[in-house]
């Protein structure tokens, strides 16, 4: 038995590991609080639904991959088209990283984000954010034009699909996949830049 | 029972047929045969086996979608930046409709190009030739410039892939997608743009 506070971040840390053993259809909450070495009153004191559960430890594990590209999005020492650069670069390397070291937790989080679409739609809200703040700078330093830095963000997210997308992960090992990726950045920002 | 020559076009049909009124999993060659009124060595001396019958009958759905595209890569009547905004709408609007017409047969292609990926390969190279032969005819117009007409075909598809990998096809219907894919394309075309 644990001994301390059972408080939410220890809850999914085990609600992850035992996703990761179970897989998503058979984790369940009793399996979480045994894990834990708690009645699963206590789980449900802190989320109120096994659905709760599962979108929360979705929210955390999308949220974990959003930190690093919000440091390069905000970071005013790279000029924006090398920022844009770096963003996608390290957005693409981190989700085959990911899939690479623990294939089935990928997976699981990929049954996780299609059962829980309004976390998964935040997330790329969240990213396209991201991406209008690198756009708009841009457009402030004369490398971009754009009318609706928004509207662009979304067209740049859409046109690196293929580098994102889990649908296509399998094709991310692939050799000359990073360079594929680079080239639509590079013609991607030359249609950005002012003429 | 069936009257006249056995030729492989009809074998074909056939097939389609029976792959969507029995599903990828359970068609068989002697379902083929029994809707075309003849012994299964009959199609089997058009067509060594089951999977060879299956390939062949991917390619010809995939070769379908290939001629009307043909028509517009090659054709000079088109400044090449139209032709590759028009390319890409034809190629986007004829596979929604195909997918909205007949979920169940789009279904059954998706399956058997997976299964036969060499069938699906070389239909993509064919595609990337004819968007090869845009960007060239763009370079020798002043229209684009490119170092590497084949690899800016591939870059160009690669970019509009959530348009046209089957993958997306649930989002196809969305609103507004046909002017998101319009979107990339005008991007990609100012990429390509000589300064």
């Amino acid at each position: 038995m644990r001994s301390g506070p059972l408080d939410a971040e220890t809850i999914l840390t085990a609600t992850e590991d035992v996703l990761r053993r179970h897989g998503p259809a058979k984790a369940t909450v009793l399996d979480v609080a045994r894990a834990l070495g708690v009645s699963h009153a206590s789980v449900y004191r802190h989320f109120p639904s096994k659905a709760a559960l599962r979108e929360a430890v979705t929210r955390r594990w999308l949220g974990r991959a959003r930190d690093p590209l919000a440091a390069i999005a905000a970071d005013p020492r790279q000029a924006p088209p090398e920022r844009l650069h770096t963003w996608f670069t390290t957005l693409f390397t981190a989700k085959r990283t990911l899939l690479s070291e623990d294939p089935e937790l990928f997976a699981t989080y990929r049954v996780l984000t299609a059962e829980h679409s309004s976390a998964a739609a935040d997330h790329v809200t969240d990213l396209i954010e991201q991406l209008r703040v690198i756009i708009a700078d841009g457009v402030t330093s004369g490398d971009f034009t754009s009318p609706d830095p928004t509207a662009t963000a979304r067209t740049v997210f859409d046109a690196t699909m293929a580098y994102h997308h889990p649908a296509h992960a399998p094709e991310w090992q692939a050799r000359g996949s990073e360079a594929a990726l680079r080239s639509i950045c590079a013609l991607l920002i030359d249609g950005l830049r002012p003429r």
